[in-house]
């Protein structure tokens, strides 16, 4: 793509958009700052807020227990069937439970479980530390070999090779983040599941980075099981919970390792006899918090009407876009590309290094109004949301960011850093 | 306490009563609903809509992703320290997170961890069937025995001794519900406590149905570990997130299971070696569910404006007063009290039962607008909110009651069950 840095280059673009009418469909305060951020916490649908309305005073206030009957006891169900949609999953393959972290837990234990002998699980330095940590919990209650992680030759782009060769016959489960967080490097989710699938592992995606940016074919690709976040490119708001996908003729060879009452078959029999749910719903726990879980629903509403197609060629034109200025203005004043070059590799954040980046993350956002967020050691992270983020954003951001290191604003603040989500 | 059946004595109580201003706290849309299912779902605060509302507009859609740093970040910590108030309990023992299932998940699991060689968990018959099934998920994976479940002499009262003579040295953690979901009983927390750690076993209670409806003490009782519901008598809202609570000088000793990055030292670290949080954060686990946990806060701080020991005064004159219209005018009519006579082994539900018990129960929502809820085989649970509910209330409620089977209403609904929460 052609980059100019004239404003009205951008101007252009957001007119031609055909979605650049969504925009509209979200919260926006203050409109001279510049939210690149919506990979970490996706803004608010105004919807959401009708929504909210709803289920305090129409449900909670007025139905009272009765709501669980009407709507709630669905709710999970329904709002992982619209996710399926976007997963390219049948929509008895998906539920929406707990956080990511738990059910990363209960999936890479029942998949322990389901491959008796084979103690491995493998993924790679990539992958969310947090997800790492889970996986070496779920090894060591059930009783597995210490997880291997395979490194990466730099911090962009994963070790396909190595992570080929560390694959075997030992493997129980292959787990990992489909986008990277801190790269946004995307793997290659047909190649590494067939991977799996030839040493007889189970494979398994995190989909936080990547669900609602792009489309995704976890049916067709034999994807085996998934988790993933609701509150980054969903807009499902502040810790929302968590999806999970299982395979749909895999369910019921499947079994849940938390064994709570809203994964059992009769729950309000109250025996003491566990009978677990027919297909998805058995991988439900406790009871869901419904607030937060009503909140996801409008915002997956918005992605199903925009359509994945059109939102991922945007993401694609703004993250070249965004890259395009870098080369033309940001190399030159010592950032880094941190994320891989090539579209087809990359999810809808850029994250450009620096190294004084995080004093320039921090003028940026306390100066400038700008809003990415920071990873360690030194990369500010642009996340596009292309259901709201215009090119004109993309524009702006890259100006300031230019200014800030041009002015040596960022020379005021301190060196040592001390993040937040 | 002498019982009236006349109105007029129930308008005098509710005259009598320094709580009753605190009905207006909370949202009623249809006066002529009886709600006596607060130890199921507690109505809906009006402050919890004002709470909502600023999450919504002032936090989530004005400062997205800075509201982590200004509030989200130490919800769950600062949540969990007014419920400890309301537990006898330090404010660094509390924490909110997940649901009531995963935390008793997290927290067996340390336990039987804690106590290497001691491979027993003792539970009652009485306890929550969840529960039941949660903790044999925990000795499943961890590798322990068969869950020891002490079988009740009756549905109403634990079998104290039995449980006693199940404890041996064998047994890591012996885990009860305070309070029993079906007949309301309530354990001496101090001495099954003292039994347990005679045998060098730890001691977990689930609180479900008593915090909010009775003072606790944790702390002194030299209580180990505890879970609890917030959507019951706390009035946070349909499955708002769970509280636990691990005595002070445990919390460094024992390990979470399911190591997440909020339960991490410095998750903003991105590291890949886990370093848990210091004290009760590191019970943490996934992103919290913010709107379901901001909803917790008002209901708490409404029961902690009231008192406990108010509440649960009023609790024990409504419960005996509904007891005292039992006997006078429901006995005759076919229904047994499944509940404890005795005010101190009873919490703040009254079961009566009947044979007819789940067509009467139909009738009663359905013809006579009085919402209890229903537990097999045959129990109608009234349960009784001090901090809302009436004496008019229970009068009415039993009057109605009373048409139903006089009027023999209940004949034309089915006697096959499907059961709502």
């Amino acid at each position: 793509m052609p980059v100019s840095l004239d404003a009205g280059f951008a101007q252009e673009m957001d007119r031609r958009d055909p979605l650049a009418g969504y925009r509209d469909e979200f919260v926006t305060r203050d409109p001279d700052t510049i939210y690149l951020d919506g990979n970490s916490l996706g803004r608010l649908p105004r919807r959401s807020i009708e929504r909210m309305r709803h289920v305090l005073d129409r449900q909670w206030g007025e139905r009272l227990i009765r709501a669980w009957g009407d709507d709630w006891l669905d709710a999970p169900r329904r709002i992982g069937a619209k996710i399926a949609a976007l997963l390219g999953a049948s929509p008895e393959s998906v539920i929406v439970a707990d956080s990511t972290s738990v059910n990363l837990f209960k999936l890479a234990v029942a998949a322990l479980d389901a491959r008796p002998g084979q103690k491995r699980i493998v993924t790679d330095e990539l992958n969310f530390p947090s997800d790492i940590h889970v996986l070496a919990s779920a090894l060591e209650l059930a009783g597995g070999d210490p997880l291997e992680i395979v490194r990466s030759r730099d911090a962009i782009r994963a070790d396909v090779d190595g992570i080929a060769a560390a694959i075997d016959e030992r493997t129980a489960l292959v787990a990992l983040s489909h986008t990277a967080f801190k790269s946004g490097y995307v793997h290659d989710m047909a190649r590494m599941t067939a991977l799996a699938h030839r040493a007889g592992a189970l494979m398994l995606w995190d989909l936080s980075h990547s669900v609602g940016a792009m489309p995704l074919a976890l049916d067709a690709a034999g994807v085996d099981l998934a988790v993933g976040c609701t509150y980054k490119y969903l807009n499902g708001g502040p810790g929302a919970p968590a999806f999970l996908y299982v395979r749909r003729e895999l369910q019921d060879a499947l079994a849940n390792p938390i064994r709570g009452w809203f994964g059992q078959c009769a729950p309000f029999d109250f025996a003491l006899e566990y009978v677990p749910e027919p297909g998805i719903a058995r991988f439900l726990t406790g009871t869901p918090p419904i607030l937060s879980l009503a909140a996801i629903e409008p915002g997956v509403d918005l992605l199903l009407e925009a359509g994945l197609g059109r939102l991922r060629e945007k993401s694609v034109q703004q993250t070249e876009y965004l890259i395009g200025l870098w080369e033309a203005l940001l190399q030159s004043l010592g950032f880094s590309l941190n994320s891989p070059r090539e579209s087809e590799r990359r999810g809808s954040h850029v994250s450009l290094g620096h190294p004084d980046g995080w004093r320039i993350d921090q003028a940026l956002i306390a100066d400038m109004r700008v809003l990415p967020d920071f990873r360690h050691p030194d990369n500010i992270r642009f996340g596009v949301a292309p259901i709201y983020t215009s090119f004109a954003d993309i524009h702006e951001a890259v100006m300031r960011l230019a200014r800030v290191v041009e002015e040596r604003r960022h020379e005021k603040y301190p060196r040592a850093r001390k993040g937040v989500t």
